[in-house]
């Protein structure tokens, strides 16, 4: 069974969240909520974030250094929410595990304002995307690209709420195949002409 | 400023509950997700329902007879995942809230196997939608249609996770008007071409 850590934090965009960790389970992937707290690493006493628009999700677990070996899951995913996507991309240890799981060569999954940990984490110029929000902020290091969901080796960046969908199902047929992400985006009823 | 209750009970699908619960926040709806406990009515000790994919999330509210008056409020949605819209729609205040939110002339939403509390609640023969795996329950008393997003009068139903974000938006539209529609869709960032 594939796995992934799913990073959380106070302000992270809650649909962006829940679709990418729910969609995965559809698949079977074993998922794993890991929670960034604002001030760095430390043992956090609340047991939940609060998303940007207030709902209030528990974590799995509380992130901290060295928790989350890359040997030991398939794709890392940071979701956006300005907040949230600060608090994860100035994480020293959230930025070295993110250049630890395309070392050796494990998925991770951006979208939103996820994708400025692309940066912080000092990733190589490539092709990448992110929410307008934050384009200016990315487009002089990377080979910026305004499609849905952009793949650039095991990087998968993505844009905001309303592409989390062909994220989510990209990021399934990257870990488990074309045949289970139909399998699994049939029974979700997407609109006829949906283009993903 | 409209309000709507969301509700969310153990088994409930926890997009299309924060899809929904986010966009409303977005077009600056005041949101209150009530907790249906599996019992029936009483005090529920857990603080949060845990979603039909594992995802914890905590409500604000517990539902108790007479606590949303249709006065209060401006929409009522009932979301889907099968064990919660179950307990939700053998709920007999839930029934009852149903009937009295449409009485009274105010929004009531329901998504997925949430239209099963139409059935429930003997709802007149109109127009709805549900999720496939319920139509064979609900196409003998009504309408049934496999638009994505059906409105019959002050009934708004809708399919499953792929079509949360239009059903959102429709509520939006009708609480907050077309303007206010495409203001909340536009930085969420849809592919070209989307049909919503």
């Amino acid at each position: 069974m594939p796995s992934a850590v799913i990073l959380l934090a106070d302000g992270t965009e809650e649909m962006e969240f829940t679709i990418t960790y729910d969609t995965l389970v559809r698949a079977g992937v074993a998922c794993c909520s890991a929670f960034v707290p604002a001030g760095g690493n430390g043992s956090e006493k609340q047991e939940y974030a609060t998303g940007s628009r207030g709902i209030r999700i528990m974590y799995d677990k509380v992130f901290e250094e060295g928790q989350f070996p890359p040997a030991s899951y398939d794709a890392l995913v940071i979701p956006g929410g300005a907040k949230g996507a600060e608090i994860m991309s100035t994480n020293t240890a959230v930025q070295s595990l993110v250049r630890d799981f395309l070392a050796q060569d494990k998925i991770v999954g951006m979208i939103c304002a996820g994708s400025l940990t692309a940066l912080s984490a000092k990733l190589a110029r490539q092709p990448l995307t992110s929410h307008p929000s934050v384009k200016a902020q990315l487009d002089n290091d990377f080979d910026y690209s305004e499609a849905p969901v952009v793949i650039s080796n095991k990087l998968v960046t993505s844009r905001g709420p309303g592409t989390t969908f062909p994220f989510a199902l990209t990021l399934v047929e990257l870990l488990c195949g074309a045949d289970k992400r139909a399998e699994v985006r049939a029974p979700m009823v997407f609109p006829p002409d949906t283009p993903f």
